[in-house]
Formats: structure tokens, sequence, C-alpha cells
């Protein structure tokens, strides 16, 4: 009887305890999203970071200007610590003139084109030759040298439209523009065309890094919009003899300094333990890199902006990094995790926010089974704000080099129905970025921090 | 022990039942998402409305194009009826000249404005008088006919933008735009301008229907951006004696003849009983109308056409309408209603596509709680598409008229964040909706419409 009375304590204790820490934290995430939809700063910053800086691949007068844009923007928010992290980028320039022109019979047909990040130039030529459409890597292996030798090698696998998530459909057909030019030069080809990474039929060319094999010749590399590949498709298909005319400029100058730009609050009784939330300053050279991401550039200085705003004092620190270098090296992701390795600071968590700036629906958790369920504790919490994805998943480029075992990777999942329409294109403008959907994901990012940072993933004293 | 023995068996039999079902009703799912995503007529329906019959006010030549481009595209799927119904619907007509300046220490500052649909205009001349702001009824009360006689009345309090479906903000706050010439006339107010209902900050005036008080004299009504509603504030505080200058020439004219129009496949088992789906056909006379309520109808067609094309046999008749007149009147709703009570035909279901083309959250289910059980019971078959909202909740305008405490009245939820960007104004345009977030509500109400057919709402046979 007594023990059966002891349990009956123990568990009203826990259901109280739980209770009132559920009624605590509702109130809290009221106040960050009541904040940050009323009175953010994040949209207004946004426009500064793409108007004011605009694009700025890494290596580029355009990263130098958002690394000191960062840093003021930061040391606007009173933080206890700015810091630049100096970090060695790659410095790769698109040069004035890219163009790709197709003949055929006598006609010429124009592109919109860009030149992938990391091609080489035509050499102040013009490169020209016959294409081949592939649409498939064993397509390309079968052809061989005998029909690839010479000619530009045109890869037109469309995105799969029937995955819901697009991240999927683009996981699942970048290696065509990642691996292209490699592939085709094994087989003697003299140059790339690749079918734009994106599910929408436009017009707009779409960027992206791509990679050589150094033990093969480099040839250069190209994307061209869905509409210059559909057309192109189609007037092979009449005339398998059609000229492509590529001229780019192109080039890898040397490597030169950079930095992840850095700012803290330090946790008043675990200053050492750090959880961080980050996005990338660097962009591609197209666009205002608006979703990607400036997106998240800005979601994570909004966290910071609302820990100090509202008061909340984190028992672990806090810090915001604007990682440099996402999109063509990843050079500061490493660098920070090299750092993080030598100077043996505890991470518990890191949240990256690299999907754009669209209405978010969750988070997706690389980490243990333990941490994952401290995560779905608080799914309840979020309903309120229709976020719905708690579940295991991708992390981020940026954070990925933390992985140790131990730090639980953390991904915001906004809606990703139009990400690929913008993503490395010239349409990836601050217009197309809605404030509401912007702000719900700094808040949510804050939201999360918040539990995290008070209940940890030791004991969340929040389970039922 | 043979008790036992049974009760084993029963649960390992609904258990098997169950895994089965989920797992037939899974694939068919898919199917449906997958054709939809993969060659859907929905945007390209949508692109046809927009384009090929424009905006389409009730009484309009555009409402009477889209009648007959309704019935010609449902026309297409060999659907086993389609007809058009009578509506009588009000005939309000804008006018060419709509004005609205004010005149502050000799400036003159135009306005980017709108009439309210319903609303006189000004009797040929200009109707010119000082402006009074009000954020608040009691304000108005307030103040009264002393302050208030003779002078425009400026409703200007903000859509809230804390409430995180932004429906809710609208619910607060459209009351000013539906009331406020009644209630301004009240106090011998000879006109108002409206804050028009947006939480978007920019030129775009708003209309949207407005309604008189039948005892009192009516005056014009007119909507301006939030960014002239803005100004105009700040142009107050400075100057009390500022005039404004309104000039408009709507007018309502004796009503006219149109149509619903309705497509139906007629179910094999149950053909007496009924399941509807359907959005509105009228729009408002700015903008094309694409995601208020293209988006409705183009989904409600491609209902259809995926029942079709994937050889989906319903037991019950699947009917999809088509509403005239939901902007100012609801009369297709109210006559359609009328024929179902004279028909004594039973409907198990309405459900309604009205909140935009956006990417699709969940449905509002405004019925029993049974039915509310049935459907949450088809959750987890939602998951993979991303819905999480099975709730209690509003349906729509034009199915209300059909509640009578049997039937379950339902409306798709997509996401709400972008809606009041383009409700009403001359940005809803086709460009304005995302191909795959269209088609996705599209995939979803057949998908739930597949799955009520299938189960009924008395015995799902679908309960683990």
């Amino acid at each position: 009887m007594i023990r059966l009375t002891s349990l009956f304590f123990l568990v009203s204790f826990f259901s109280f305890s739980y209770a009132q820490n559920f009624q605590i934290d509702s109130i809290q995430l009221k106040k960050v999203y009541e904040t940050v939809l009323t009175n953010g700063d994040v949209y207004e910053n946004l426009r500064s970071l793409c108007k004011d800086v605009g694009h700025r691949l890494s290596g580029s007068n355009g990263a130098a200007k958002a690394v000191q844009w960062g840093k003021i923007v930061l040391e606007r928010y009173n933080l206890d610590k700015v810091w630049l992290q100096e970090v060695m980028v790659p410095h790769w320039v698109r040069g004035d003139i890219e163009r790709l022109d197709f003949i055929s019979n006598g006609t010429i047909y124009n592109t919109n084109c860009t030149a992938l990040g990391g091609s080489i130039g035509t050499n102040g030529g013009v490169l020209s030759g016959n294409v081949v459409e592939i649409t498939s890597w064993k397509q390309m292996e079968e052809l061989g040298e005998k029909d690839l030798s010479g000619k530009l090698v045109f890869l037109n696998r469309p995105m799969n439209p029937s995955y819901i998530t697009t991240f999927h459909a683009y996981g699942n057909c970048v290696e065509q523009r990642h691996q292209g030019a490699a592939q085709a030069a094994k087989y003697g080809a003299k140059g790339v065309i690749v079918r734009s990474m994106t599910l929408k039929f436009d017009n707009n060319p779409h960027t992206g890094s791509m990679s050589y094999n150094d033990s093969l010749p480099k040839i250069p590399a190209v994307a061209i919009s869905t509409v210059d590949a559909h057309n192109l498709s189609k007037l092979l298909k009449k005339d398998p003899n059609l000229i492509a005319k590529m001229k780019l400029e192109c080039k890898t100058l040397p490597d030169t300094l950079s930095y992840n730009v850095i700012g803290e609050i330090i946790g008043s009784e675990y200053p050492e333990k750090v959880i961080v939330v980050g996005g990338h300053l660097d962009s591609w050279d197209i666009g205002e890199g608006a979703h990607d991401d400036g997106a998240g550039v800005v979601h994570s200085i909004e966290v910071m902006s609302l820990f100090k705003n509202l008061g909340i004092k984190p028992k672990h620190t806090i810090r915001c990094i604007l990682y440099m270098n996402e999109e063509n090296g990843n050079r500061g992701g490493k660098t920070y995790a090299s750092f993080v390795k030598k100077s043996g600071e505890q991470h518990l968590m890191a949240i990256e926010s690299d999907r754009g700036g669209f209405s978010p629906r969750g988070f997706s958790v690389d980490g243990s089974d333990s941490q994952l369920a401290v995560i779905q504790a608080f799914e309840r919490l979020f309903e309120p704000y229709q976020l719905h994805i708690f579940q295991k998943g991708y992390g981020g480029v940026d954070i990925g080099p933390l992985r140790d075992g131990k730090i639980c990777l953390v991904g915001l999942v906004p809606d990703s129905q139009r990400y690929f329409d913008y993503h490395h294109a010239p349409t990836d403008v601050f217009e197309n970025v809605n404030k509401r959907e912007l702000e719900l994901g700094s808040a949510a990012l804050t939201s999360i921090i918040y539990l995290i940072d008070k209940y940890g993933f030791q004991q969340t004293g929040f389970n039922q």
C-alpha cells in the first residue's frame, strides 16, 4: 500500500512537472513567435543582405562585403562576443562572357546558360562540336569513346517530379552536374552541357558546383535552362549533326583569405558547452542568394536577436555562425569543425537553416535515437505553429564536419516545393521571399534552441 | 479459453484487414499523387482559366465566359453528366473611374484604390471632405455624429500579424470592410476608406464585399493599399484638416442569370448518395482570381480527371460543382442547397477548396465527432504527403448552406501564409501560383474523396 501511494505521488509529481513546464514553454514559444511576427528584424536584414551586399561567391568582393555586413549586424545585438574566423577559400570567377549557341540548318539558337562553378573556360576561343544527349550513366558507358570523343555531352535527365520532397528529386539528379564533366572526359568528350537542376519549366539557368577528376582532362561545363534543354533535345532528334558553340571565360584563381562570421551569447551555467545555429554567408554569383542561403543567415542572426530582446539567458553558450564557402568547398564548415576539435569545446547541438525561407514544417535530426526522442518530445509545443516533421534525416553541409557521434546535428525543414525554382538561379532574389514564411523559420529555430538549452539531451524533464 | 481464442482471431482479423486496407490505400494514394505531379492537367487548366477567361465577377461577361469554359473543360473528362444549374446573381459593375486623392497643404497625394464590391458611386461627381481615422468600433461610437457627420471615415485597424493562420487575422478584421459603410452612415459620414485586408505592406489595393443597412443612407466605400493607409495616417497626424476627394463610378444593375457548372460520375453502388467537391467559378474583377478561387475550380476538376484516368469507379456519386457568386452573395451555394433539399438526395460529404493553391496542410472538418474520427483515422496515409491538420474547423462559404446536421462539410487547408498577399488584389494572377503546390492540392482532395467513398462514415473498416 505504501509503495502504491509513493508511486501515485511520484506520477503526480512528474505529471505536474510536465504540465507546468509545458505551460511555461508554451508561453515562451508564443512570445518568440509574436515578437518575430510583429517586430522582427529578419526580413529587413534579408533585404539589406540582398540589396546592400548582393551575391557573394567565396573570394569575391561581394563575399568580403558580406563578412563585414555580418559582423556589423551581429554587433548590433550586444552579444558577448563577435569574431571572425579565418578561412582560406577557393576563388573561381565567371568572367564577362558565357555563351552557348546551337546551329542547325543554318539557324542559330541562343540559350540562357551559366557556367558551372569550378569549370574551366574555353581558352579565349570558342569550343564547337556536335552534341550527344545522355539520360543515364549506363547510356554514356555504352556509347563510350567511339560516340563521345570530341563531342559535347548533353546531360538531360530531368529531376523526378513525383518525389514529394523536392530535395529527394535533386539528390537523385545532381550527380549529373557534379560529375558530368569528369565522366564525359573519360570518353574524350570536349565539353558538357547540363540540364538545370530545377523542377520548373522556364528560361532560367541554374549554376552550382562541379568537380574534375585530376587524372583526366578538364573540360568546360555549362548549365542551360529547362526550356533550352527541352528545345535542344527536340532539335537533336531532327538534326543529330547540330553544332554547339560554347564560349566561357571562367577560371580559378589562387585561394584567398575569407572568414566565418561568429557571434555568441555565453552560457550562464555551462559556458563551455555550445549550441550552434547557422547558415552560409556565401552564395552563387547570380541572383542575390536570398533563399540560398540569405534566409539561413538572417534566420540565425534573428535567433540571437530574439534571445537578447526577450531576455532569455541561456544556460549553454549559443553561437551563431555565418559560414563561408558552403557552395564550392565547405571550407567554412571544415575550418569550424577543426577549431572545435582543437579547442575541446563540447557541442550539444548544431542546427542549420539552408533549405530556404519557406513555411517551416519541422526538423530533421542527424543524431542518436535518444536525441531524436528528446526533440520529438517537444512536438506538441510546436503544434500551434504547424510544425509536424520531427524525424531522422540530414542536418546540413556546413555542420556536417562536426559529426562525431555525440553532437546532435539538426536541419530546419521548410516546405520544399518552391526551393528549386530559385536555387542557384538569377531569380533567387529578395522579392521571392515571403516575409511571414521567413519570420516563422526564425521563430522555429529560436524555439528549439530555447528548449534544448533548457532541458539538454541527458534529462529532458519534459517526458510525460 | 474458447472466448479468448475467438477474441484473438477477431483481433487478428481486424488487424489483418486494417493492414491490408492500409497497403491498398497507400498504393492508390501514391498513384494519385504521382499522376497529378507527372501528368496532371490542373496547372494548364488554371493557366487557361486565368488567361483565356480572366476575371469573372458575377453578372459580367467574364463570368458568362467562365461558365462556358467550365462546361467545356468538364466535358473533356467523359463524366456521366455535365450540366448547368441556373442561379440568379447580383450584378455590380465597377465603372471606368475610381480615384481617391488627398490634399494637404496644397500637395495632392494620389492613392491606389479600389471600390468595394457593392458600393454605390459618387453620383457622377466628386465626393470631398475631411477624413477621420478610426481603429476600433468603440472609438467610432465615442466620436459619434458630432465628429463624423459629413466626414469620410478611414477604417485603419490592421490585420494582426501574430496569428499563425492568416485566416484568423482576416476573420478578426474584415468586418471593417463588410460593415464599415453601414456603421459610419449611422453617424452621418458621407464615405468610408478602408485599409486593405492584407498582411503585406505594399501598394496593392484589395477589394471585397461590403453591405449596407437598408434603413440608413448608402455611402461610397473604397479600399486603399496598406502603404497608402500608412501614409494617410501619418498625413492626418500632421494635418487633421486634410481633404479627401473620391470619385467612383460603380453601381449595381438588376440581377442577372448565371449558372453553377456541375459534372458528375454516378456511383456504382449508391448512385443516390453524393460526395461533392467544389470551388467557386466567380472571382473579383481585378487580377485573374488565380488563388481565389481559380485554384479551387481546377482542383475540383482535377479530382474528376483523376478518378477517370486512374479508373477509380466510385461507389457513391462524385459531383464536382463550380459555384457561381461566392464573392458577393453566395447565390450559387444557396441555389445548390435548395436543389438538394428538393431532390431529397443524400449527401455524405461536401468538400471545398477556397483557400488558394498553396502547399496543402490538411483538412478542417465541420461535422460530427464521429465524422471527424473517421477522417482522422486516415491521417497516417497522408503522412508521406505532409498533411498533418485533421481537425474541426470551417468548411467553406459555398458548401455552408448544405449544413443539415448530417452532411460532413470539409475545407482543404493549404498553407495560409501567402494567401492574403494576393486575395482580391491585382496580383492574384496565374504567375503567383506554384505548379507543384497547386498539384498537391488536387491530389489531397482526390485522396480523401477516394477514402470516404470507399469506407463511408458509418463503418470505416479502417480502424486498427
